[in-house]
């Protein structure tokens, strides 16, 4: 059903095939860290299970191996980044780093991207934020999945949002979540179980609830956070759109339904809005606002409190975001992580194709 | 059951209220006009209702009617503000002018307040932006309400977010939600009307699942967007966490469960962590990114194409944030805001209190 890999195995493979895809060594290895924090932290729909996807875009010429990264407008707290068709793996960190750099000096950093493709998990980017006692934000927009409160079209993608937050003796709250009720991942996984989705989380293609995991196939759509409108799924819209319009409207990429898909069998939407796909990072200096140390030792007494606070008979605790993920990383660092059967073959054709070892 | 009254002689009247406390008259009007926005834009539960609340606070000496608000820290594109106590329809909309000022300079302004109190609602705050071509941003944290997934406890207010967003033959993109399931106010109107809740908007003070609109008066809680753990509730508790750090950690309000409750009948959480509410505001000018009319008109592109999404049988279209709150002003410009009786005999009272026609 699954097999373990050591980390460190998983990382030098993919690193392999991203040089052998043409990516400057810094850049694969880049790519491979990227790629990796996905499957280390759990979120395993977006780790390396989707090398292959990324391959099929290389070959369909939907990524540029060597991309020419580049700031083409600025101020002092903003800039909008072309990603040149690169790996999103590669195009974010650039971005965010560009983020980092301009809040350094005036606070706060924004950075808007066009021309990108999938990133990764965006709590990575986020993250980067941390140890220069910055919050981080990262978002991006996405093939489109997602209908609208009363649509039965799919017009947005499932849209994260990462907020990364630096403590002190605790470790940062790190939110990463979609926002749909649930994830794109999760589905792949019920329809791998052959297991039936709750009420809420899809819609048929003519709007009525389903519970059919694979409604998606058959003109369905994923629902906004909420779920209904009775459950607020209009908040949910509103947050996919907003994800959509700092990522793609901001920077001139696609949005909405002109977001480029990420398989590479589906064609690109005819009369594109932009380029690429596009993100949005923010980094924010915690002592733009008050002393670092001041500042994360109010965020140790936040999360302590909340971590006390009392629970519903039959849980164990009150979760801060970031700690299942947090805890995932810590022993997949020590025991492997587990691939199921199906990547394990994935990656055993893409060894036997690039003659790297497996 | 309800009467209608003119806009302005609603205004006119708060006004004068806002006068007795002993606010200047600049303070005053600008009040009422924040105030009253809540009023024509639908969100009844924001708006004069809750007048006579703001002014049981002042008589409780928690509301300083002559504030000296200031700039207690800043950089290029942030700041910090201490809101004196003041009334926080005050106390908001200038630092929403100070983080507009910033990014006039640096592109971008980001402002979190201290020592405020209830703001109205935060989408007024957020379309200040529009005007000058920038997307504003608002956010608050509130009374303790919400239990976080897994929790008992009220841990977190209703904590709204508002974005706006300009355009240019559309009208703007405004959002402006709380990030829970309901906001409290539709809870009130069911218990007005003796009406059961949906599920998935409360529960009661075991955690359990509750449809009893009264469940906030025996220790249950508002439950975060999305309701449970298997439709997302992980995402809205991470929101409303996310709101109340950037207004009242990052400034040096109380947060959490320390956030002073809006009826001064409670008294103020002991052992304080700050200093009264926090809110944050963002702004960004567009053409920190892109040239404003390219970007304005992409976003006619996207609401256009919104807007037109096919719906689902029996729903007239897809709605645009801001659709329905824009058409009510409209409207309620020119026929009057209703007000339930309640509030009408809420308002005679403050009337003969301060010798005040009404």
């Amino acid at each position: 059903m699954e097999q373990v890999f050591p980390y460190e195995h998983l990382h030098a493979f993919t690193r392999d095939v991203f040089i052998k895809m043409g990516c400057s060594p810094e850049h694969a290895e880049l790519a491979s860290t990227v790629l990796l924090s996905a499957d280390l932290r759990g979120i395993d729909s977006h780790g390396v299970a989707r090398l292959s996807g990324y391959i099929r875009l290389w070959e369909a010429g939907r990524i540029n191996a060597k991309p020419d990264l580049k700031i083409v407008h600025e101020t002092p707290s903003t800039a909008v980044v072309d990603g040149d068709s690169g790996l999103g793996l590669v195009v974010a960190p650039f971005a965010m780093q560009v983020a980092i750099g301009k809040a350094k000096i005036a606070g706060t950093g924004w950075v808007s991207v066009r021309n990108s493709n999938h990133f990764g998990i965006a709590g990575y980017h986020a993250m980067m934020a941390l140890q220069q006692d910055m919050i981080g934000m990262a978002m991006t927009n996405a093939s489109p999945l997602v209908a609208p409160t009363f649509a039965t079209e799919r017009m947005l993608g499932t849209n994260p949002i990462a907020v990364a937050i630096p403590a002190n003796q605790q470790p940062a709250f790190v939110a990463d979540f979609a926002t749909t009720t649930a994830a794109n991942g999760k589905l792949e996984i019920l329809q791998r179980k052959e297991q039936e989705a709750p009420l809420g989380w899809i819609q048929d293609k003519h709007g009525a609830p389903s519970t059919n995991p694979n409604e998606l196939k058959s003109g369905g759509a994923l629902l906004p956070l909420g779920g209904d409108r009775e459950h607020g799924s209009h908040k949910g819209y509103c947050l996919g759109s907003v994800v959509d319009i700092f990522s793609a409207v901001l920077s001139g990429a696609n949005y909405g339904p002109w977001a480029p898909p990420f398989v590479s069998f589906l064609p690109l939407p005819p009369d594109p809005v932009g380029k690429g796909l596009g993100h949005f990072f923010g980094a924010m200096r915690v002592d733009a606002f008050r002393p670092a140390d001041e500042f994360k030792d109010h965020m140790d007494k936040w999360i302590g409190r909340f971590r006390s606070a009392e629970t519903v008979e039959g849980e164990e605790k009150v979760l801060i975001p970031g700690d299942p993920e947090r805890e995932m990383e810590a022993d997949r660092r020590v025991t492997g992580v587990p691939l199921l059967d199906p990547v394990v073959r994935d990656l055993s054709e893409i060894a036997m194709r690039f003659k790297i070892d497996f």
